[in-house]
């Protein structure tokens, strides 16, 4: 078992109409002002933002709003952003969305406190030091941002998608009311699914020391994803699968799959934010076409660890037929796991593999993976 | 799925060594003064008080010793090292033992910050609204003190074993090494086991909401303290089983297992703490009497949930299957499941149900439990 350290200050309410508190939320940290950021306008028109708004103004808290989050988030918006709160004073932060209104103002938040440029704290040039509080209410659940200090987002220019971390990223109160969720779309439940998997099983295949209470915990979370997105698939109004879902997703990537583990990379990871990068594909749907082809080509690195995958989580025997479960499972939900099926050629493998190969040197990760065998990987979902 | 707030911003230094970092992590939390709590003088002897105080020394963080406490610990010790930490102006606690001296440490944590009777938090007459920063150096892993904010201590002359929380409660730092844990012996060990089972059991079979993922996590817990347990009672130095052991204790009551639950209640613990303040038995040794006989007594309430046991922990069919292999592991392990092993007999059984009707009552649970039905709960356990 290895050496760790287990902290996660981030408060989670949950449950259904608790966005209407998320002015005492905020209130209750001294925050008197705060940035109201979000994606799409829709909020606007379902009720969201009126009810998130009303409970800021009950509560005296001043606010900004900022819409256009994209998925895929962008430096662009981040930088204006960084602008606003300077300009207006704010003292906090409220994402108001998913994985990419949670991230983009992680990166704000730190920003806010920042005199330079806040990609420099992407690229390594700088360290978040210090940030406004951020609070979050979620409208998808996948990214695990809501519980976790990390953030990612694209430079449009350079065409990198990078992250940024640090302890004061972690946000104050989160709020997950699984009916926010409900009306998320077939093809992005199916990628946050996807998400899921993969925050999972980069670790889960790649873990040199992994305690069999972790290895078990991942499989859970991976067996409730399973249950639930089936059912979810059908009747997305399953309020009890929405929050077991959610629950899943926030375990994902908030401390407990690390505990005691150690050796573990982020591969899947590493070559889907050059997909995104380049062709600003849905995080999940990028994943899904990487998962499989990354897991036949690592299989026979760790034959146990694949055996006892398609065993516990897909009740088969053979690391093929775990993978072969997986896949035809991401292609049920209407992930995609070829190329074409994401709109991508054989044309594309190379630069794919090289703009991933920058990730892989800025995460260490590049003796393991050279370029060449990143294109390899790549090859096998050209179908 | 029952709405929660999940919350814990409790520190875990999980490893080997950590404990001479212990100034260091206090330090950073501007506390330059310290009440160094522990039980036996046996830590002297084998070198940790003298770690512990060498690390406080090198950071310059004051300290006054104070020893004594012991397993069911008692308020008289609380209330003296209250004037202890409020002549010497001490602003926080240092626990170094197990969960007695954790539980001891909040409760004077608490009543350092308050002018009545510290004994007042635990009668409902006073609520804890503030405490001085409590750490933690763990030796033993039972009752997951070491990341929550409850604590337990008995009050001798009114033979009342209570309870006391509050949010500011919750350690600031807690360090694990399961190699402070290697010298537990085989009856505190198999103890440790029963309560953490207690934990588990007593939300299992109660819980009215309980969604699937929090049921598979308490299996999961459940299954690493049968595993590991019965590796450390052949090889107590086992690291591995050490820390898996640890991390399940802190697991099982760190507010993971009440995720989206309700309607659970404790009674395995309310009628222990009886046992516990009439007879000062080991908190796990009477868990391990009551355990199998409230099983019984209540196996017919949720047939379902202990056909599922059964299965899923001792891959068994049957409530009554899962009741033996229970009390057989409890047996094999060296714990009591009956009064005699316990040291009790038939004549003990109308005392401790009247006792415990008085924790019933506290805690709202005396509709469900009169008090004959506790005596004749205690009466399956008289063999």
């Amino acid at each position: 078992m290895q050496d760790f350290t287990f902290y996660n200050p981030t408060r989670i309410e949950f449950g259904k109409g608790k966005e209407a508190n998320i002015g005492s939320y905020i209130k209750a940290f001294s925050v008197g002002s705060v940035l109201v950021l979000y994606g799409s306008e829709r909020i606007k028109k379902e009720g969201l933002f009126g009810r998130v708004t009303a409970s800021l103004e009950e509560q005296g808290v001043r606010y900004q709003a900022l819409g256009g989050v994209v998925s895929n988030p962008v430096i662009r918006l981040v930088r204006d952003a960084v602008k606003v709160v300077k300009e207006h004073n704010l003292q906090g932060i409220v994402a108001v969305g998913g994985g990419s209104v949670a991230d983009s103002a992680k990166a704000i938040a730190a920003g806010a406190t920042y005199d330079g440029d806040v990609w420099d704290f992407f690229i390594g040039k700088a360290v978040v030091e210090g940030a406004i509080p951020v609070f979050t209410v979620m409208t998808l659940a996948a990214t695990g941002s809501e519980m976790n200090p990390y953030g990612v987002v694209t430079n449009e220019e350079t065409r990198q998608k990078y992250s940024l971390g640090g302890p004061s990223l972690y946000p104050k109160v989160s709020v997950i009311n699984p009916e926010l969720m409900a009306t998320v779309t077939p093809d992005y439940l199916a990628y946050s699914a996807v998400d899921i998997f993969a925050h999972c099983l980069d670790l889960y295949f790649t873990a040199k020391v992994f305690p069999e209470f972790t290895a078990t915990l991942i499989e859970n979370i991976l067996e409730t994803v399973l249950r639930t997105t089936d059912v979810l698939m059908d009747n997305p109004g399953d309020y009890d699968a929405r929050g077991e879902f959610a629950w899943a997703s926030t375990m994902a990537l908030n401390g407990n799959t690390f505990v005691g583990v150690s050796g573990n990379t982020f591969d899947t990871h590493m070559i889907e934010h050059a997909m995104g990068a380049l062709h600003g594909i849905p995080h999940g749907a990028g994943l899904s076409v990487v998962l499989p082809a990354w897991m036949q080509a690592i299989k026979n690195d760790n034959p146990a660890r694949f055996e006892r995958f398609a065993n516990k989580v897909f009740g088969v025997a053979g690391a093929d037929g775990g993978i072969a479960k997986l896949t035809e499972w991401f292609s049920a939900i209407g992930a995609p796991v070829t190329f074409a099926q994401a709109g991508l050629s054989a044309d594309d493998v190379d630069p794919i593999a090289e703009n991933a190969f920058g990730n892989a040197k800025l995460w260490g990760m590049d003796p393991l993976y050279p370029q060449q065998r990143i294109a390899d990987i790549l090859k096998l979902a050209v179908k």
